[in-house]
């Protein structure tokens, strides 16, 4: 939902085109969090301006980067050769909430026609109705549709109100944020202060880059705190126009001192940052990063009981092939071919297959308490959602407890009763998810254990939660959840797996699981060579409006996710209906028109599925079926069939939802669809 | 699933016409339980047979009710004013399972060319395969494809080989139902045993009116033991053509003897009896019922601890008006606008809205014990599973538990843990949903308590579990459930009431609640005057391949029931989509094209549903939007809006699934569909 990239430079020289280039190559990164529009606001120069050097240019453009890359160009009023010793540059691209995409409603949106202040932002501000209402009372006119804008009008209200007060850039932000609600991540940027970046959130993810060819001094950026020891303006920073600002404390990350060079990366997330950098620091809530005179210091109003005082200074482990397409046509195809890789990365140094042990060490010295629990809850939203529906037998069946399942913003919604003998998992690709991070804090206010099953190292859910699992599925790019759907699945069993250990009855189902998951990998490359045959029927369906998928048991959240799949890349309205329910209402749509896929497995459930099979084709339904291999019975009532490998039930749906992974993929290329960029969607949700 | 009725007169004559009125009237009754094909059995007359009159004829017919009715008008072989002083008749109406509808599939099934046997099935045998091996292998052949068909051939094949015993025919039938497995009620008729009538059930619902212009002498009938006392073959019966037979106990019902006239009418439910009489019996599971001579006597084969050794004869207190359409095109339409007064009929003599005390006769108690227990289960399938999702969240809030919901099927398959402290309810509106059904018996077994919330007396649900509440909603016809939703919604209520009547900070809640369900019926009456308005919005949308309803919290239920409406009678492809899950896939949908339905309450979720009205309407989304009266807000935003008077949140989705029903009702008429015959349905699902 919505990416932010800001590039500041200080004392390293940069041309214009290179400073573009940076901007937009960042932007690219992180498209798949929004591409409805997208827009930079850089320095002018002597040609856009007759005032002064300083005045900010605005660039925005309908659609997608591309789009705007090619706009950056058009403006021949810019000198592109031009060298800029120091400066800074800030890059958006959206994914609309409030207001239609368009130019005006993209950002940076910014104070008045003077682009005294502008802004970046990733977020929702629930109270921005009444802040409009209010700085329209003071004779701020608004230009845009966005909830966004109040922030730039807002800190220009705070700045022209300053009176005798000579305010740093970021206590200005500091107050602005203090009269915002809802979840943010920001960053400003003002003529007022060249050269200047200020950066903060809350809700929102954020996290910058350093890069320098000098040794950073420090591992660690320690908080100052504005409300006890710093007060304003007690000393002077020459480096930054002589204005008060906070003091520049010695064990900055950036003690490079006055005219060492350095460069910083402000983004949403690693993605865009890891091609220029693998040093980084990620913000927690309300912590306001400022950059003056080239140096980075980390700020809060309050101090918070038992919070950490330090920022750590990390290093990213993540490879810049990670997040390269390949040879494949989109992200989504590769992360699907990528599976027999990244299942055995989830797998990898947990389980050993010689003495069929289960560890993973982010829960092992939770173990305990979490076997005392009294019912296990699964939170999550789409995609981790359905995972946390595929695995919920099995983790009753080894655990021995009751689970639930929950949609985040449900469960929020309902206000649910939550105890302190429950224990509580957050299933998130990114760990950023907003409903289910509310739903996080929801419960920890409870007392409840929280445990976090996200993809991605020092996101807030990994940080927020007692304990947790990473699922190392490897940085996943195209909007349409795969690998990670079923790395999540492998996580959950593995997790059954290890509370089962001492259980003595439950050893043969334990093993059978474990010599499952060995062989995985291996089915989930034969399942791969279907591609064809998908290919196939994908030719056959790409023209219909409606696709139901049906199924039960272990594998009716593979009719779900494969639907979703389905709706997200494709526009098909698609939808998952459990089999069981079928003479509940849902058969009344079969007919020889509607396209049906069952999902048949040799399961407990594969008599009661022959009978939802019977109903189909009594009604001249015309089904494909995901199969076992060499089931005649299936060959024989199906229209068309898909078989696959036979393996554990409890296992597999992570072989059934492959076929629905490549059918959408297909069916989406065969419509014209852009697989990466599905409308209206963005990869990671920080909005409620 | 499939109605079952036959009629049985003993001296009482009757044409062959009046016969097959009453047997059509009954299937007529009986028709939205299946309407896939019907037909019936008679005894045939000289002119159809050469050999003897005793030889049966049948005639079956693909297509409703009617078609049969005008097929045997055309059969001008038959006598249709002969006076027939014994007789008896059977007849289906099918709603296919197995094979697809046609006239072969149609019941009666048969044992051979000559009508030997010939039986009426509701249920499914889900052993079929096994015996038709069997059976094949002794030389008998299949002519359909029904599951139904082992059972005549297999009555056949015992009476073969019955060597040197003399059986009767409900020891016939007892050695058949001991061989079968799945759900049935049975009836059976033989040509050679003319006047005589068998039925039995297990799993599938079946009862027996008895009408006589003599005073039944008994109240109840003992049951007969085959495996204890009674021997076969100790008495001759003199009625019964010289063939051994039970011994005829004289505190049977029919006690008026040789010679005393009687009707016996054998039906799936009661509203096929009702016209004809109010006296009935129903049938448990593995009672056989038999009538020989006139009388009817009842037989098991074993004993079980604890059973009641006699079935009571039992009043019925249906009117028959409440089973006619009256003015109205539907059976459906009719039930819509009841609800001011089935959801009052639900409340009568429960709350007293001057002590505000909320008093359910059926669970007072056991109240004790189900405040003591872990967690409620509410288990249901198709729109009483939607009404355990509407009051899920009252629930949690009344009775402090944890509320889990759960499909029944889903719950079966899943081998869901079940404790001896859990309490689990089973809503169903015929109580006799075989999913449901088996999930009850599921948890008893592992000690729960049980709870029926059912709208129909003496129904499996209602008799087998612990304690119930019976809704009061009148019978319902429409196969798309209207007014028993409604229904079972205030009394899941009006148990969370209950259950906090002793918490003092819950008083004012409970007032508030308890204020709102007084003038609910008016409430309901100000929604019913929009029929109009609702109307002319199916004129807009009835020709749409595809509608979503979004909505979230107290709504979400009716956003799931209103997209079921819509697909059970307009073929539709409608989906309830949790409105804080637009933005994990379903937004993709979204476009100027598709019409999509919000429900939009002044709530909690107020302002999280505008935040998905700004993502639909920014991506060109024209939504008509369910909405609290004058709310500018939402017109302003709407395509179109309907305006609902608004009332307490937990009962708004009371009012608002009632806009829907009215919408699915007007779609399907403008599409040109039979609203309360909706295709591939019907309304007791009796089959797993």
């Amino acid at each position: 939902m919505c990416g932010i990239f800001a590039y500041l430079n200080y004392c390293v020289p940069r041309t214009r085109k290179e400073i573009f280039e940076t901007l937009v190559k960042g932007l690219r990164r992180l498209e798949y969090r929004g591409y409805d529009s997208a827009g930079i606001a850089v320095d002018g120069d002597k040609k856009t301006t007759t005032e002064d050097n300083s005045k900010i240019v605005l660039i925005k453009k309908k659609g997608k980067v591309k789009a705007l890359d090619e706009e950056l160009y058009k403006k021949d009023c810019m000198d592109l050769e031009v060298e800029l010793d120091t400066h800074f540059g800030i890059a958006h691209t959206r994914w609309a909430t409030h207001g239609e995409p368009s130019a005006l409603n993209s950002h940076p949106q910014r104070s008045d026609k003077n682009n005294a202040f502008v802004v970046i932002h990733n977020g929702i501000i629930t109270n921005y109705k009444e802040l409009k209402k209010y700085l329209n009372s003071k004779g701020y006119e608004f230009e845009s549709e966005t909830d966004t804008e109040v922030i730039p009008k807002l800190i220009k209200y705070v700045y022209d109100n300053r009176e005798k007060e000579d305010l740093s850039f970021s206590t200005l932000v500091e107050r602005v944020i203090q009269q915002l609600e809802g979840a943010f991540a920001l960053v400003f940027k003002s003529h007022y202060f060249p050269g200047e970046a200020v950066a903060t959130r809350r809700g929102s993810p954020l996290l910058i880059g350093v890069r320098s060819k000098y040794e950073l001094s420090a591992e660690h950026i320690p908080i100052q705190y504005n409300s006890g020891l710093f007060k304003e303006g007690i000393e002077q920073d020459k480096n930054s126009h002589n204005r008060p600002d906070k003091p520049d404390n010695s064990t900055a990350v950036n003690s490079v001192g006055d005219g060492k060079a350095v460069e910083y990366y402000f983004a949403s997330d690693a993605s865009a940052i890891i091609e220029h950098t693998n040093k980084v620091i990620y913000l927690e809530d309300d912590d306001i990063a400022a950059v003056v005179g080239g140096k980075l210091s980390l700020h809060r109003l309050n101090s918070l009981a038992g919070e950490n005082p330090v920022r750590a200074i990390q290093t990213l482990q993540m490879e810049l092939q990670e997040i390269m397409k390949g040879n494949f046509e989109a992200f989504m195809q590769k992360e699907i071919f990528e599976q027999p890789e990244s299942v055995f990365n989830t797998m990898r140094g947990r389980i050993c297959f010689h003495t069929n042990k289960v560890i993973l060490g982010g829960l092992k010295d939770h173990l305990k308490e979490i076997k005392r629990c009294r019912r296990l809850i699964v939170i999550g939203c789409g995609t981790s959602f359905h995972a946390a529906v595929a695995t919920r037998q099995i983790l009753e069946e080894l655990t021995e407890l009751p689970v639930m399942v929950e949609l985040a913003s449900d469960f929020l919604d309902r206000n649910t009763p939550v105890f302190r003998d429950d224990v509580c998992f957050y299933i998130s690709q990114s760990g950023e998810t907003a409903d289910t991070l509310m739903a996080l804090r929801y419960c920890k206010d409870r007392g409840a254990l929280t445990v976090g099953v996200t993809n991605t190292v020092g996101s807030s859910i990994s940080r927020d939660t007692d304990c947790g699992v990473h699922i190392n599925a490897g940085p996943e790019i195209g909007v349409a959840s795969t690998k990670a759907y079923t790395s999540q699945f492998v996580a959950l069993i593995m997790f059954g797996l290890m509370m089962s250990e001492d259980r003595i009855s439950l050893q043969p189902r334990r093993l059978e699981i474990i010599n499952g998951l060995r062989i995985l990998p291996d089915m989930i490359k034969k399942v791969l060579t279907l591609d064809n045959k998908i290919k196939s029927i994908a030719d056959e369906l790409y023209q219909q409006k409606s696709l139901l998928v049906m199924g039960r048991g272990f594998n009716y959240a593979t009719c779900l996710e494969g639907a979703l799949k389905i709706k997200e890349i494709t526009y098909m309205h698609s939808e998952g209906i459990l089999a069981g329910e079928l003479k509940h209402g849902p058969l009344a749509l079969i007919d020889k028109h509607m396209p049906v896929i069952m999902i048949i497995m040799k399961d407990a459930c594969y008599t009661k599925c022959q009978n939802a099979l019977q109903q189909v084709t009594a009604r001249s339904g015309r089904p494909i079926i995901l199969c076992c291999q060499d089931d005649q019975e299936m060959s024989k009532n199906a229209y068309k069939t898909i078989e696959l490998p036979h393996t554990v039930d409890c296992l597999q749906g992570i072989l059934s939802v492959i076929p629905l992974q490549l059918l959408s993929f297909h069916l989406a290329v065969l419509r014209g669809y852009d697989v990466d960029c599905p409308r209206n969607l963005a990869k990671s949700v920080t909005v409620e």
